[in-house]
């Protein structure tokens, strides 16, 4: 099993050149010092970078090579279906140990280029440097979006639907089980939503062009925080219906095994890579059908209000909360290790 | 003194954004998804990406956090320097200790966006993750060339003039002395060659300007390691003039400090950051005016053959030695830590 220590930077970074599909409208690279590329005419750039750390994003045991890459790329994909974005091109950056295996590096190239290929995107370049401890593993994503047609979470208007893509809170009730009891016997529907999310690249394209959408966040810390910087961005409140929100969330026996509040689940921290987005009224049976035609499940959870009426959810009784006093999004730094 | 673990990410992050400049060109971001930039037309895109790993590419004491974000931010625009492209924006993603201070922090931040700034760009969107054992920084630069003008390291003829930019040497030579006697010692030319590298990015484009350039590579790995990559590259051989070599890394007292070799120490591993230039003889006196103009440093030291010649260094006395047995390329994996 041949390790990178054993072959060396330059036989690694050749063979990982070597193993890349090569993307449309590249010119250069990858193996020179920069990739050049070819921007389409009439688009603006989107560009975003997330990185995976050892033991806090991931844990061995928990992912194979292949599902981290491609779960490293749809944390970015998601960014940019977040922003009504097609990506184009990645950068893929890693700082490994040297006892690191190639077959197991060049699986997770495979398993990111893979899931950026599904969305038209390919990697272009890319670092490799030596670590000690801990390994991680960082990307870049350039997408393209139409001249001003590019969502932001600035926008939403009171009146409008708020709803979710997806199963929010399932990645985290799947990391909260699997720390418990390893991710091999969390239940299939939560480690998936954890382990292979699936970007919205084609639904956010498809609802763009309908001009249903006013505002619009990536869920990768928690419905409630994100729900917050999408409000505080907008200068908008909101209203969450906590059983569609439960709903949504469709976290099965989790809740009962974890002895949690099943909305506390759905709100609380949780890495799903799943879309947040402010509907105007009038766009939604259009937004619900082009959610049906790509089988992507969409559920309002509540709608958009004044700033004044903050963030609160309502209960099935009718009765309102303050949003704060359910859920905090996670926080690298205070939080919890993954 | 504040440190990360202190005010959490999202505070961390907040004061990030909030200490940034706006880029040019800059339609969203940063603080959303993904930033939203606005390409010039005509203009392809140049991308590149480098990482700096805390006691692999700099030691607690060697460097100050400011000068360490300019020193990566000068890797990078040295990238698209030897693309002849012009720098834009960039993404800053960090690794830190919990313990890390938000005033270390924000200096590491303003020093890189002062050195980007200096060049054209801006920061625009980044990253922030917390690890335990070693910090990384890793920065994604994305600049502009003019459509089918972008340099490569393929496109050398035999015959061109090979020539450097700066002093190629002199940052490895402060490594080793810095490892026997800590960089505060280390004589102040060497210091300066490896802490504050001077990116060409206007000398770049002024020689694309003068159609001067058939070739060009970053020196990041050593003279020896990077030109063998230029030649390969672009299917040819070359030959180095051993005391042309040694003029050039201008190293003083320190190979007999160091009991090396000067022409190991001018060829060996160093990530100085300066050009290897294929230069067409005819445009040789243009290169040398647009440099004076410029005040830069730059020097010939060989001259392109064909592919059967291969690599040799000829010494003072007309002997040829082929390249590979002087020296080696640094290799992160194999390699004695920095």
């Amino acid at each position: 099993m041949s390790t990178l220590r054993a072959i060396g930077e330059f036989e690694a970074i050749r063979r990982l050149i070597g193993a890349r599909e090569r993307g449309a409208r590249v010119r250069v690279g990858p193996g020179d010092d920069a990739a050049i590329l070819v921007p389409r005419a009439g688009r603006e750039l989107a560009v975003t970078t997330d990185a995976f750390v050892e033991d806090r994003h991931w844990r061995a045991g928990w992912i194979t090579p292949a599902a981290l890459g491609a779960r490293l790329a749809a944390a970015n994909l998601s960014d940019l279906a977040a922003m009504a974005a097609r990506p184009a091109w990645a950068l893929l950056s890693y700082g490994l140990r040297p006892s690191h295996r190639i077959a197991a590096l060049l699986a997770l190239q495979r398993g990111a280029a893979g899931t950026l290929a599904a969305s038209g995107a390919a990697i272009v370049g890319g670092n490799l440097t030596a670590v000690r401890g801990a390994e991680w593993v960082s990307l870049t994503l350039i997408g393209e979006v139409r001249r001003g047609r590019a969502w932001a979470r600035a926008g939403a208007r009171a009146g409008d639907a708020l709803a979710v893509t997806g199963h929010p809170g399932r990645a985290g009730a799947a990391v909260r089980l699997a720390r418990r009891r390893g991710m091999a016997r969390v239940p299939a529907p939560l480690r998936r939503a954890w382990r292979a999310p699936r970007p919205r690249i084609a639904f956010a394209a498809a609802l763009a062009d309908a001009r249903a959408v006013h505002a619009a966040i990536d869920l990768s810390d928690g419905l409630a925080g994100d729900l917050a910087r999408l409000c505080a961005a907008s200068g908008i409140g909101a209203e969450l219906d906590a059983a569609a929100c439960v709903r949504a969330a469709a976290l099965g026996a989790a809740p009962a095994t974890l002895r949690m509040d099943p909305l506390a689940l759905a709100l609380g921290a949780s890495d799903d890579y799943e879309l947040l987005l402010a509907i105007a009224p009038a766009r939604l049976a259009a937004a619900r059908a082009v959610a049906a035609r790509q089988r992507v499940p969409l559920t309002v959870i509540g709608r958009v209000s004044g700033p004044r009426e903050g963030l609160v959810v309502r209960a099935p009784d009718g009765r309102r909360r303050a949003l704060a006093s359910l859920a905090a999004g996670f926080d690298h730094f205070g939080g919890p290790a993954r």
